[in-house]
């Protein structure tokens, strides 16, 4: 059973913590990345996060940072960068041994605008094959006989380590939500195409998400912020849940509410008991017809256009894919392209009937995963809660507000309006504020 | 003012009589690839439709397959492919100097699947700059102080001269439309993702459509057959017309129509007096109220989307890009977040209504330019009537039905529902039949 939290901490200090320290001259770049390189040095050994990570490179430019002008919102913060976005200056592998050392010309556009805004490159950390199922070395840092989740694994284990305050991810499924959720860390999806995809590696082209994983819900929305160009204010979530009033939650148990574990169950009702009491209205969605058959037609999506997009690796290299995916691309290329446009026009009209989701509440408090990290890591875990909301387009975050069995975190997933996810990211503030934040002890 | 034709020839063999041919065992690959070698040599000089060609390369190919088991039903056709699009085997350069010599590691996903399908790339065409205004090398081969229309400069002149029976595109405002019809040949622009977008140098991601141009339509038929991996058969346009009934047409002038020059205006008012004597319904669309403001929308997403896109372009590589590209990513900074939720909320919302325009209708008839291809090569003209479809997420077709001032080509648009693609080219198919073919003289 998941149990409420004894006391509220953040499990590290994250990227807005960071950036108010170096705007009010506390602390360096080069300061913010020795102290990464230190639990680098001290942890990745154990955990495996980082794809490609180089001291030197860091430090250097950390250097640059310190010594030219500030950059913007983001100046001197160490992002680590999932291994399927492209970077001119590090190769980009996508955790396949095809891509061993390939190096790209360019920035992925998130990247950039990353660096626009100041942020440095720590590394490239690990990704699941291609963000898909197969999974990288990376293990969950809270139980290492437990995976991380994925595909984002590295992104999630890195941020839940210390050893970097804030990366980016992506989800086609449930590749940032599940990690971060697994791994006791915030993780965010934006409504799809809000964060540009322009430099990532095309798994399913109408379901791709860039998205995000940091320790707190300030990170997240400053990295938004820069995302989508609009003034980042570096306010700390504390203060700004004092000017928020509580929001309409919809209690969204979903088809798939007998999947859930008992944690996920018990954090779910203790979320919405509190909340209530905490001053929001909560009610009990009711889950529309219809939307049930996501969990049917999502496969149709997914695997087709994955064996679609990786004609290239199937024809020229497919001796060095997984067996795993092999068996998705076999699969994919099985979907008739009658299916696939059934699945679509299905797709479509879920889309415009999720609207209806938002008519009285603010925000839906929904499960994120079925339960704990399981044991063994041959398996990144079930990505049912978290796919429907990808496959609606809907921004959705992960907030790791209860503590299962094992000492494990258990999340809570938020799920807004489509292009509400700065609203989506204020009502988590007061949310989050409400129920605390796990913690590793 | 435009005339009707005089005679309905194909400008060139395309892709379909071609395979026909191969299939048949009255000609192989070398043989194809050595006509086209012919075509290059006598006119690429003057035409500058390609961006990197190489005899040797597409000889060898041609060999590879003649000796090789048949592959599918693009086997030994030469195909022309965007230089915005990856190819692993030769330069991807993007009309940019930034890229110039750039060799990605894979072939983007429609030139894979062509090549699985028997097909040979025969070099990379023309694009204008990152495949946007500013315009390549590229004449129009008709009449060379013209434009040959963009951003798929290159594939159009390419295929109207007969140096390449088939070549991709891509198409965000109007890039394969406009040059198919400025040059005489037919354009498709699928649904918004039906074919695979991965290895496609981003511009607007939520526009970004991949598409083709060749002679005829029972060669993009062929194409889209092999893009969406459903069955070919190679039947012959005149064939397949026998068996059609004839369509519902929508007569649809838009809120543009002003813009439409005399040859424009008459083209579409002949083909619809035309096509209603063979036996279509033809009746006037009432062009939905709201539809207008595509005009004025469209511009805060695609610039926008370009912005963020070309991010590390903006910040490492500026004084290499055009000074009308770098007029336009100042646009696209400039949009605010606030106007680009806007843009795209009303943009998802005409999308849906766009399914109601073909409730009495199988198929739209609309302007596909303005008029013929202008005088100049600094422009590649103007893209109003045809990003009207892109920015719906319609299929749409160009066919080069009528001859205009200076016996140059004037194209009319067939626009179908999303997702009707197959239909919508067989609606062409019995269109074209009807109203014949441009031919240059």
């Amino acid at each position: 059973m998941a149990a409420p939290l004894a006391h509220w901490a953040m499990p590290e200090p994250g990227a807005a913590e960071l950036a108010r320290a170096i705007a009010g001259g506390r602390i360096d770049a080069r300061a913010l990345v020795r102290q990464c390189l230190d639990r680098y040095e001290a942890q990745e050994a154990d955990i495996h996060a980082w794809a490609w990570f180089d001291p030197d490179h860091a430090l250097a430019q950390a250097r640059a940072l310190d010594q030219g002008p500030h950059r913007g919102p983001l100046h001197g913060i160490p992002v680590g960068v999932k291994d399927v976005l492209d970077t001119f200056d590090m190769p980009t592998a996508m955790g396949s041994p095809i891509y061993a050392g390939h190096r790209p010309p360019m920035d992925a556009a998130c990247v950039a605008l990353a660096r626009a805004a100041g942020a440095l490159v720590l590394g490239k950390t690990v990704t699941a094959e291609f963000a898909g199922s197969a999974p990288g070395a990376t293990v969950n840092p809270h139980d290492m006989r437990r995976t991380p989740g994925g595909s984002s694994s590295g992104s999630a284990a890195a941020v839940a380590t210390g050893m970097v305050p804030l990366a980016f991810g992506t989800q086609t499924g449930g590749s940032v939500l599940r990690p971060a959720a697994f791994c006791g860390v915030t993780g965010f999806k934006p409504s799809f195409g809000r964060w540009n995809r322009a430099g990532v590696k095309p798994y399913a082209d109408s379901l791709d998400t860039v998205g995000a994983i940091a320790p707190a819900l300030e990170d997240i929305e400053l990295l938004d912020a820069v995302m989508v160009g609009r003034p980042a204010t570096l306010a700390h979530d504390r203060d700004v849940v004092k000017t928020l009033t509580p929001p309409r939650i919809g209690l969204c148990r979903t088809h798939l509410w007998d999947l859930a574990a008992p944690e996920t169950t018990a954090a779910i009702e203790d979320a919405s008991m509190r909340l209530s009491a905490a001053g929001a209205q909560v009610a009990e969605l009711e889950w529309p017809a219809g939307f049930a058959d996501i969990t049917y037609w999502r496969p149709f999506i997914a695997s087709r256009e994955r064996a679609l997009a990786m004609t290239d690796e199937w024809q020229r290299h497919r001796a060095r894919l997984s067996a795993l995916l092999q068996r998705g691309i076999e699969h994919g290329l099985a979907v008739s392209s009658t299916d696939y446009a059934a699945a679509l026009r299905f797709t479509l009209e879920q889309r415009v009937r999720a609207a209806a989701l938002f008519e009285h509440f603010d925000v839906l408090l929904t499960p994120c995963t079925t339960g704990i990290a399981p044991l063994g890591l041959e398996s990144t875990g079930d990505p049912r809660f978290q796919e429907l909301w990808t496959l609606l387009h809907l921004p959705a975050l992960s907030l790791p507000t209860h503590q299962g069995p094992a000492a494990m975190p258990v999340a809570i997933q938020l799920v807004g309006p489509r292009g509400g996810d700065e609203r989506l990211i204020a009502m988590a503030r007061w949310v989050s504020h409400q129920l605390g934040h796990w913690q590793h002890r």
